[in-house]
C-alpha cells in the first residue's frame, strides 16, 4: 500500500510543472497591463475582455486536467519507465499550452487557425491521458490493490474527454472560435457520462461519492 | 488522523501555485530594471519607489491569504471535489493578482480605476476562502478529529477578511489608492477581532498561540 | 532506510527548480505568438517549426535528465554538503539551458555558434551527473543498503551519457547544428549499452526492468 | 520528533519560492538571446560575459542562503506565526533578488549604486535569517530534542554571513562593482570561522562533517 519514492516524487514534479504552466498562462495579461501607461483601466478592461475570457478558460481546462492526473495516478502505488514517458508527453502538451493562449490573446483577425492551434494541443493533453490510463490499466502490479474498477473507470473518463476534445476540434473547423464555448460543456457531459457508467457497473459502490 | 493522498497533493499543488503567483510579482520590476541602461540606479529607484511599494504589499497579501489558506487546510484529513472547485477558484484569484499589480505599477495618471480593479481581485481571494471555510465545515467527514472549534473560527476569519475588502474596495470608489494603506490596518484588526471572539467562545484553550 | 529531511528536501527543491527550467523554455514561443497580431496563425506555425522543434528538443533533454536524476538519488538515504554543491551545479546547467535555447529559437543564420553553445550546456549538466554519481559510490554511509549495483550502473550511465555529448559538441565543430538530430539516438545507444551492460554483470537481476 | 504539518508545509512553500527566484534570475539572459538576431553568438557571449557572471554569482548567492536555510529549519519540529512571518522577510529578499540582478545586467556606466542595491538586498537576505535563527533560539518547544548546539551555532553563522554583507555593502562605497568579488572570500571565510569556532566548543562532536 506504500507508495514507492519513484511515485511520490513523479507526482511533485508533475504537480510543480503543472503549477508554473497554470501561472504562466497570466504572462501576456501581465504584458497587456503595461497598455495602463496611455489608456485608463477601464478602457484597459474593456478592450482585453477577450484575452480575460481566454485566460479563465485556459486556467479551467489545466485544473480539470490536473483533477483527472490526480484521480488516475492516485490508483498508483509505483511508476515505470513508459508511465514516466507518457507522462512526460502529457506534460509537454500542458507546458506548450501558454502559446496557443497567448495567440488567441495577441490574434486579431479571430480566424480558425488560433481556435485549431489551441484545440490541437488539448487533443494532445486528452490523448496522452487517455494512453496513460490505458498503461496504468495493463500494469496491474503497479496498482493499488482494489483499485481495478477505478482504474477502468479512468479509462472510459479519458476516451470521453478524447472525443469530446476531438469533436470540439472538429466543430473548430467550421465554427472557428465560436467552437469554444463547447468546452464549457464538457464538464456537465463528462459528469452525466460518469454517473450514468457508474451506476450501470457498480450500483453499490458509491464511497468517493459521498465525500465533499 | 492520517492526511489523504489527495490532500496531500492538493496542497502541494496550491503551494506550488502560491510560490509561483509570489515570484511572478517580481516581473514588472525586473522590467523597469532595463531602464538602468539610461538612467541612474539612483534615479531608478527614486522615480519607481511607488512600484516598489506596490510589489511589497501584493507580496504581503499574497504571504497573508497563504498563511490563512494553511491554517484552513490543517483542519482537514481529506478533500472532496466542491473544495477542489472552490480551492481552484482561489488560486485563480491568487494567479491573475500579478495583473492589477502590473496595472498599479504601469499606470501614470492613478485614477481609481487600477485601485478598483486590485480590490475587486482581493475580494474574490477572500471570498474563495470564505467559501472555502464553509463547505469544510459543512463536511464533518473531512474534518480532523477535535478541529470543530478551529473549523468555526476560520469561518468568522473569512467572514472578517471579505468585509474588510468589500469595505477597502468601497472606499477605493472614493479615494481612489489612498484606500490602499487601509489594507496595511487589515492584519491588525484581524488580530484584535480573533483575540477578542477566541476569548469570549474558549477562555481556555489558548494551545495554538503559545507556539512561537 | 527512512530517508533524511535533507534528502527529501533537496530532492523536493530539485525538482521544483527543474520543473520551472522546463516550464520556461516555453516563453520565446509565448513571446513569437505576439506576432500572430500581423500575420496568420498558419504562417506563424509554418515560420517557427524550427523554434517549435527547439523547445520540443530541450523539453525532451529536460525531462530525460530528471528521469537520470532522480534514478540516481534513489539509491540515497542522506546527502552531505559535497552532493548538495555538485547537485547546485547540475541546476545550475538545468536553469541555463533556456538561454542556448533561446538563441537557437532567435538566432537567424544558423551558424555553429548557437550549437556550440547549446551543448556545451548540455555538457556541463552531464558532467555534474557523472560528478554526482561518483561522488555517491565514494560515499557508501549515504547509499541506501543492498545498491551498490544501481550505484555502478548510475556512474556507467554517467560516462556514457557526458561521452555522447562531448562527442556531439565535436561534431557540432563541423556540422553545426546539423548534429542536433544525433541527440535523437542517444536514449536508443543509452538503452541498448544499458541492457548489455546490464547482462554481462549481473544475469539473473531484471526486478526493475518488469515494471510498467 | 515528527515535524508538523505547518513546518512540513512551510518548508515545501519555502523550497518553491526559492526555485523559482533561483530560476527568474536566468530571464534577463533569455531576454539578451534576442540579440542573436542581430549578431554572431561569439559576439553575444563576449559581450555579455559580465552578465553571465552576474547570473552565475546571483546563482551562487541564492543557493549558499537556501542551504543555510535547510540546516537553520533542520533544527525544528514545528512552527509559530512570528517563524512564519521573519520568512516571509527572508523570501521577500530572496524573491526581490532578480531585480538587483538584472540592474546589474542592464547598467552600462557601472556606478556604484547597482551594487549598493544589490549588497542592500544580500543584507536584508542575511539579516531575515539572522533573526530566524535568534527566534528558534528563543522558542525552545519548537526545537527537535538535542539541537540547542546547531541552534547556537546557525545563530554564530548568521551574525558572520549578516556582518560579511554589511562589510561588503560599506566597501562597495569606495570600490563600486569591484567590491563584489569579495563575495566569493565568504563561503571559505564562513567555512573557516565555523569549523574554528565548531572545535573550540565541541571537540569531541563531528557527526555531520563525516557525511559526504
Amino acid at each position: 500500500m506504500q507508495e514507492s519514492r519513484s511515485l511520490v516524487r513523479l507526482t511533485a514534479y508533475t504537480d510543480g510543472v503543472v503549477a508554473i504552466a497554470l501561472t504562466l498562462l497570466v504572462l501576456p495579461l501581465v504584458d497587456t497591463a503595461r497598455d495602463a501607461q496611455t489608456e485608463s483601466v477601464r478602457d484597459l478592461v474593456r478592450e482585453h475582455a477577450g484575452d480575460f475570457a481566454a485566460f479563465v478558460m485556459s486556467f479551467a481546462v489545466v485544473s480539470l486536467f490536473w483533477m483527472v492526473h490526480r484521480r488516475v495516478f492516485d490508483n498508483l502505488v509505483d511508476v515505470g519507465e513508459g508511465i514516466m514517458l507518457l507522462n512526460s508527453m502529457w506534460l509537454l502538451g500542458v507546458v506548450f499550452l501558454p502559446v496557443p493562449t497567448a495567440v488567441l490573446t495577441y490574434e486579431v483577425n479571430q480566424g480558425r487557425g488560433a481556435t485549431l492551434l489551441y484545440m490541437a494541443n488539448l487533443v494532445l493533453i486528452a490523448l496522452s491521458g487517455l494512453l496513460l490510463s490505458l498503461r496504468i490499466r495493463d500494469r496491474v502490479p503497479l496498482q493499488r490493490p482494489g483499485r481495478s474498477e477505478a482504474v477502468d473507470r479512468a479509462v472510459r473518463r479519458g476516451v470521453i474527454a478524447t472525443s469530446a476534445m476531438v469533436a470540439t476540434l472538429v466543430a473548430a473547423l467550421f465554427l472557428a472560435n465560436l467552437a469554444l464555448p463547447l468546452l464549457a460543456l464538457m464538464p456537465l457531459a463528462q459528469a452525466a457520462a460518469e454517473r450514468r457508467a457508474h451506476r450501470r457497473h457498480h450500483p453499490g459502490a458509491a464511497t468517493d461519492r459521498r465525500k465533499g
